[in-house]
């Protein structure tokens, strides 16, 4: 019988699909409103910022509508601006606690990234071509946030009763730092929204291919950097000072190459031991992962691909750290032909943390190992090493639980495959203010969208059919956790 | 008899900046105007170009009030602009050629840096306080070069005959390359112009310290270079990319740090073969010049000199080459914490040279040296070394010849000092222009200005007593020139 239940929901998220006008349409009257709305959380005007707060009234709207109860949840102004940050939307359906189901917390975010140059259309127009939807904020993350919205409305169109207590989490400053959020979310005030959570579900990210579903259990972390060299005095002109006095810009170039090396490995000295170590058991799962080098090249755009083993590359972005030099300020970044000493030069530089690898022995050794180095250049400039910005540890989640059952089951339904167990190779933030939040509770990653989105750059769309099977995979998630035996 | 005529013509240069208005002075009427005038020739404006453009006319004015034959030479339109280059003014004095005269040749230039941030004056009204004359433009070049107006008028005014022919040359687009100076020089159209010419006399730089004036008769050049290391496919995201691919900032900071040590010794092979050997002779010249490291600190604003002894200072100024790296372009340079790996970054760095290092032979040396060292990497990025806007081989005068004679009985005379004989670190690329058209005719450089003046900083100055001993300074050396047995 749990076939056919599903296959209620399923039917109605076909029908609400397809549907012609003026017939409600899940893309037409659902997810393209939501895309015609700018809700950049970067843009710190006055206006930007109201766009991302008619967003969060948008979605207030349809929760209300699906007969959820809505509170909005102000977080207050955001520092060093003039503007408030937009509210946290927690919607609980059904909107009274039923204790005989369990409780699945959904967590996705409503703003988006500018939309930058390079568009074929109107970021900001949902356009269908050739069974993608291009827009801005179509998988990241408005499509995959209203999928579940969609899961519910077939639920209530094919009358069968929603198995868990839902308790939706979105948030419109995501792409912004998620600037309020683990304040919200650890507050001791705000507890009670969370006490009765049994699982949380993220879709916020992408299948590791175009051909093939995942879930995810793990992210990397980042300590990012920033390493300062400065000469005590003026800016100079070269002709009359290059060879008589210390350069900045030459002790920050030498520094830097004491970093990581071309192929990537990671040169300051304890690091590595922080690894955990790979095990024979652990390849042997990477190798049931379906992903090719040709994959990775076109995603890349190019063959600098620095493994020829696909195992390889899954294991650097998975489990291996990296180190990235992001750029550097102080130094003249024009086109043009400048001859002055700069003289006072910051590179910003990240590191990508895997299990083990502590926050604070990170930055320890990176500090001791580039302070070593600069005091072996002997130079008269001054050094210094600083944590800078947003860092955040590495997250693991266990992949083997009732969440992760419950998911693997609703790929199977749905895509009539196993999924990929994948981890990520970047950091969401929120995962682990989530993890922080609910102590054991299994957190699982389960993306809509696939490797080829585009999100955060131009054209970034969401496939036609990712959105409608991604919007069955949600709902039979829920359907799974409460009946894992069916 | 010879030191009683330049007394008449001293005397009328002290009458002529002490005069009260509403007579007429050269300070007030001469100089202020001129600052006023804000000539900047970087300025791509229509109007920008308007001001450089009344400063010729101004010029012009000046040249004529003092009889000279004035003849502006139209350079065409500016490269990549809509604008007109501004002229060269070349003016005759006296306006007939006298044949038992001998000929100087006097270059300067009218045009200005920006204003840029930091001044506590308008930077467009000259403005006195405590001895110094301080607006743009009062030091470099506007100072120097009405201090000529200044030295023949006072001759006129003294009723004493100017004892050489006099051609000035100025030019309005030195700050920003001397676009269109070379191609002029060196037109046969305009040979006439310099074909009586004796000797060449530059004033456009400065005395090494605050406290004796000099000579210079040597110019570092400078080879100027782009490295690019790109990876050929799109722009990444640190956190899914980072570890599996080719970065090209990492092969960048690597290869940067390839060229140069923190001592500031270049590190590519070949290039110390080319530099001139030392003599004991020239380090006992170095020996007699007035310098210290103390003044050297006060210099660069800080003690990170790299040397102890002011003779090794100025060694590595005046005949040492230098490198230095002056930015990167590609890279993120924003304050932000952002998180992408560049797909292509460009780094500019210049090889101050001296003699005998061959333009060619650098470059190809460098190219080879970086190529070398890319190729060891075994990266999948390409990398590419480019010379980059206008290079400029190193320039030596010869320091004792009836030229240097001339400027150093003027500055005995008007200084009572012997003065140093002084390169410069820097270029100054119509140096070279001047020196291609005179062929083995001497040029020397006779700075007007001190070494603190701040020339394209902000309170650029010129102190007054420079500006009035600097008209006598340049008046004695016509004098000299003419009578160097006197």
């Amino acid at each position: 019988m749990a076939t056919d239940k599903l296959d209620f929901v399923f039917k109605k998220i076909d029908e609400l699909a397809a549907a012609v006008a003026p017939e409600y349409n899940i893309i037409n009257d659902r997810l393209a409103p939501a895309v015609k709305i700018p809700s950049i959380s970067s843009d710190r005007s006055p206006d930007g910022r109201k766009n991302v707060v008619a967003m969060t009234d948008f979605l207030e709207n349809q929760l209300k509508a699906l007969h959820a109860s809505v509170h909005r949840y102000p977080l207050g102004p955001e520092p060093d601006t003039d503007l408030q940050l937009p509210d946290i939307i927690i919607a609980n359906y059904p909107s009274t606690y039923d204790a005989n189901k369990k409780t699945i917390l959904i967590y996705g975010h409503y703003d988006v990234q500018p939309a930058g140059d390079g568009w074929t259309t109107n970021p900001w127009t949902l356009t269908e071509k050739e069974g993608k939807l291009y827009g801005r904020g179509s998988t990241d993350d408005k499509g995959p946030l209203l999928a579940w919205l969609n899961a519910l409305e077939a639920y209530q169109l094919a009358n069968i009763d929603v198995p868990v207590n839902l308790i939706f989490c979105f948030e419109g400053m995501e792409e912004s730092g998620s600037t309020g959020f683990a304040t919200f979310a650890s507050s001791p005030a705000n507890s009670h929204i969370f006490a009765h959570v049994d699982a949380a579900c993220i879709s916020d990210n992408y299948w590791l291919t175009t051909r093939k579903p995942c879930l995810t259990y793990g992210l990397r972390g980042i300590n990012y950097f920033k390493l300062t060299v400065e000469h005590p005095g003026v800016q100079l002109h070269s002709g009359m000072f290059g060879g008589c006095v210390y350069e900045p810009m030459t002790d920050l170039v030498i520094l830097l190459s004491k970093l990581v090396d071309s192929q990537g490995r990671i040169l300051i000295p304890g690091i590595e031991e922080l690894v955990e170590g790979v095990t024979e058991e652990e390849v042997q799962e990477y190798a049931t992962i379906e992903f090719t080098t040709r994959d990775f090249q076109d995603t890349i755009g190019s063959r600098a691909n620095i493994f020829e083993d696909p195992k390889d590359t899954l294991m650097h972005r998975f489990r291996f750290p990296s180190l990235t030099i992001h750029g550097i300020t102080g130094a003249d970044s024009s086109p043009n032909q400048t001859t002055s000493i700069a003289p006072s030069v910051t590179a910003k530089f990240s590191i990508r943390t895997v299990p083990y690898m502590d926050q604070n022995s990170i930055t320890n050794l990176t500090t001791h190992h580039l302070m070593h180095e600069f005091d072996k250049l002997r130079s008269k400039n001054t050094c210094r090493v600083e944590l800078f910005g947003e860092s955040a540890p590495y997250w693991l989640g266990t992949s083997d639980d009732a969440n992760f059952r419950a998911g693997k089951m609703a790929t199977q339904r749905v895509y009539k495959t196993e999924p990929d167990l994948t981890r990520e190779g970047g950091s969401i933030g929120v995962t682990l203010d989530l993890q922080n939040v609910l102590g054991e509770k299994s957190i699982m990653l389960l993306p809509v969208g696939m490797s080829d989105d585009g999100a955060h750059g131009p054209n970034e769309k969401l496939d036609r059919v990712n959105y409608i099977e991604g919007s069955k995979l949600l709902g039979a998630y829920w359907y799974y956790f409460a009946n894992p035996y069916s």
